[in-house]
């Protein structure tokens, strides 16, 4: 991206990850914005983002990547991160009080995301997967009937309870909430997708929001570029068949 | 608290849990609040916190408690609670980076806490406790090991680097984020007193911080009314002596 973007990204590099949510508002916004770990130079690269982490004279210490820099300021985790750039970005609402209803949906996604990366390290994300199986194969049973629908089923209330719409999760226009949504779909079909053909028939709202995200340009675009990164063993989302149901 | 209260706390009755972070602020601020679950009449009990999570009307639907109204507000999520009220109770920075900067740190404490929730819940919080015992013992090894002294000590490093002294961990006053570092603390050390005394000779600065905040007049009348709930065996922080290591 353009070297003299305002927003620097600091996330790994070779993952989707956390640092997805927050590509997919730059991406979509057509906002530039440098990918730190994946360009190349001074200051970039992975380096550069272990460097930030133990920096050792700034207060502004984040605890792990994602983190953004934007000036002076450094924004840690992702729901922060798009509350911050989403004004700018064009992808928040300008009515303050739905502001902080959209930074409410972010974090429930924020709590989702935790569960569906437990699902495959339910013991400690020091161990390898094939060491605490076991527990994830027992973990994902729970998941799978328990967590998923309540998760899938409220967002698909807020949807259906929205007074300005049914196509985007509050107001009027899409803000970077459903972009978030839409990847965390994207996600769990590829880690799950028989638990997920089982409970798509309940969530035809969720589907269309995540269709019609699919077909914004600057979305289509990146996702056809060199740029998204593929699902891999080592995200949030894994296939695993064993944690899934039969089809 | 006065029935005139403009902020209503939507949480559970008899535990803690991610509610006491909220009313942690308004104790500390003496801002009246109702804590609706804990009041009697119209629209109170915990029959009015299920009545406001299936509301079939409203756009505004919380995912779970705790939430909080304010007017036609609803605002849901602990951090975000915090970072809505935070200027309101002279809880946050003026300056809207060190807000952002304070909204991350509450961030990383939410993350900290889910952690150890699934401490005693690693499969799932649909068990209880004893049926997951095995996985929790194994869980509870690497949390002890690994994850207690990464936090704890990211937040030292905090407070150490603050360049505006280093009693609290933002900017020149006291912030939510330190009252909820100290109730942080308070279960900790409650939860895990052996594991908490090795760690404890690393972070002086956590220790000075917790006690300061303890002494701070507000609090310490809160900590002392029959409004402060106790530790129980349902909350976050449970004491389960298997999870600990010897003494």
């Amino acid at each position: 991206m353009a070297e003299d973007a305002k927003y620097k990204l600091y996330y790994w590099d070779g993952i989707q990850g956390r640092g997805e949510f927050v590509r997919l508002a730059f991406e979509d916004a057509g906002v530039d914005y440098i990918d730190v770990a994946r360009e190349e130079g001074e200051g970039m690269g992975p380096e550069a983002v272990m460097a930030a982490l133990q920096n050792k004279k700034t207060s502004f210490i984040p605890f792990a990547p994602p983190f953004l820099t934007y000036g002076d300021v450094t924004i840690s985790h992702v729901a922060n991160i798009l509350y911050f750039i989403g004004p700018d970005l064009r992808l928040a609402p300008e009515d303050e009080d739905l502001r902080i209803f959209v930074n409410g949906l972010q974090l429930t996604l924020t709590d989702f995301i935790a569960e569906i990366h437990d699902l495959h390290h339910p013991i400690s994300g020091s161990l390898y997967y094939e060491d605490q199986k076991t527990e994830a194969k027992r973990r994902a049973r729970y998941f799978i009937d328990e967590r998923l629908p309540k998760f899938l089923g409220y967002f698909e209330r807020v949807l259906t309870q929205n007074r300005d719409g049914n196509m985007q999760l509050v107001g009027k226009r899409v803000t970077y909430v459903d972009l978030s949504m839409f990847q965390l779909i994207e996600g769990l079909r590829y880690a799950l997708p028989n638990a997920m053909r089982r409970v798509e028939d309940d969530v035809p709202l969720l589907l269309a929001l995540h269709h019609t995200i699919s077909q914004r340009p600057n979305i289509k675009a990146y996702l056809g570029s060199k740029r998204r990164l593929g699902f891999t063993g080592s995200g949030i989302f894994r296939h695993y068949p064993e944690l899934d149901i039969s089809a």
